[in-house]
């Protein structure tokens, strides 16, 4: 596949559509170097999931039936507002550990919603079996091309915005953003996958030469308890011999802290992952490193305002 | 005084000190045309008024004594913030109206703090008092060129990054930012002040041809409860005709209310009030004007992380 031209096209056709969210540079205590963050849970719907969406219902001709979609709750969210933008009946299926405020922003962008028991996966057979039922459209979170090539123009856009980073952090869940990260950067930046020690598909993968099923859960499951790591995004991964370190739910949570304690972005545990990796010493970069991380989710329980 | 010169000096004093903070653009439902937004809430201690108390204090001697200041808890916040970045020590004095929040923020920056019955004018007689019996310095929250300048740094960068708004709508309580905003931007482009109903001293003044008292309450009046328009303020906003809006709580709290579920932007009441006046139809720009908003506060109450 040449993902790099799918990846232009991509950003050609959802222009207009997503939003180009902002970097910062943030200076914190204990590192040589500044830290450059691309704020991609500024993106609709909170997480850099819009982009997928909007490619996979706009490259492809949606059935009558519409759309319908799995989803810890940010894809479904995602899928629900593009649906919404383009005036497509949405179906999106969801597992109960969503949680309240990921369930209502769903329901705010006006798609119908079945909650099933347990959890993403479980969600996903629920959507598997609408789809066969209906016809409708399934739009897969992580591991279809225009999912992949959707999330591989947050990239190119961070590229064009002058990202000078030798190394890039990125949090996995099924491998949708980092396989659209994969696909972009190719070996012109290192990228490093961080995962929850708790949901950890693309390390577990990796450890065993193919994809293979993992327990879920901790803090950020709802976001990145993957069972299983997608294909596209492990073959990119194998085959640029990508590194995947593991941090811990208190790792995590801290970092999420720090992002609103020193630059007032408030993120959901999932969008701080990454730099946790980085203030817990999980990560540690040479001095003249300069790190880059994607700040990729913003839907945290309790919503602040809901 | 040669405004340009002297921002442009502090631009320069404080680099390093300050963060960039980025510019993001929304289009939002029932506006022809997109919004530029400031995200200057991403400021060090989450406003704007980080960049007046970095440049009051590198540009003047510091007593042995150490720095004082009154504050609603945003000034507070930040001058402790400045100082403990510069090794100096600080005492600022708060009224009650501060919050639980704000008053934590400042005890993390680790400044000694005096909380005052009443409102921010009580804050700033007994922080008057204090310097009179200590020889400390003084940084006023907004009445200074000092901070006024320093708040025009803000404007200074956002001109930098490409704003080409005809018009800039801008939260005012004692007119140290809108100050800092007019002294930079002159008649280059619009400038609307937008205060609350309930706390709207730049509006009084204009009415009255002078500073005058007014009440202060309401969502917004621990950042934007000043008594007096700053003098420095008025004299700008009457030579440059500057026009004040007022908004009231129910469409501040409402533009908060956005930010968050459209853009994930987390903000206190005073740092919505800007775009509340746009939102609530206060201010209906004309189909093609471009409309920039200055975001400046993101110090809520709760604290969702408190």
């Amino acid at each position: 596949m040449d993902w790099r031209n799918e990846i232009v096209a991509a950003a050609d056709r959802i222009d207009g559509y997503v939003r180009r969210t902002p970097v910062v540079t943030l200076s914190l205590s204990g590192f040589a170097s500044p830290i450059a963050l691309k704020l991609e849970h500024l993106q609709h719907t909170g997480t850099f999931k819009a982009r997928g969406a909007f490619n996979s219902l706009l490259s492809m001709p949606v059935p009558k039936g519409g759309v319908v979609a799995a989803s810890g709750g940010n894809h479904g969210a995602a899928v629900a507002f593009a649906a919404a933008r383009l005036g497509i009946p949405a179906h999106i299926f969801v597992p109960e550990m969503a949680g309240a405020a990921k369930i209502a922003l769903i329901q705010r962008a006006g798609a119908d919603l079945t909650i099933v028991p347990g959890t993403y996966a479980d969600a996903l057979t629920a959507a598997l079996d609408y789809e066969a039922r209906t016809g409708a459209m399934q739009i897969h979170a992580y591991d279809a091309p225009g999912t992949v090539v959707g999330q591989g123009t947050c990239l190119a856009e961070w590229e064009n915005q002058g990202l000078e980073a030798d190394t890039v952090l990125i949090a996995v869940g099924g491998g949708g953003l980092i396989g659209g990260a994969m696909a972009w950067l190719q070996d012109r930046h290192k990228v490093i996958a961080i995962e929850p020690e708790t949901s950890c598909a693309l390390n577990a993968a990796l450890a065993a030469g193919a994809p293979v099923d993992v327990e879920v859960s901790g803090v950020a499951a709802n976001a990145l308890g993957a069972r299983k790591i997608g294909s596209i995004c492990f073959d990119l991964a194998k085959s640029l011999g990508i590194t995947s370190l593991l941090v811990n739910d208190a790792a995590i949570l801290d970092a999420q802290r720090v992002l609103w304690h020193e630059a007032r972005l408030l993120v959901e545990p999932a969008g701080a992952a990454a730099l946790a990796a980085l203030l817990s010493g999980v990560y540690c970069p040479e001095p003249d490193e300069r790190v880059a991380v994607l700040i990729c989710g913003a839907n945290p329980a309790p919503d602040p305002l809901g």
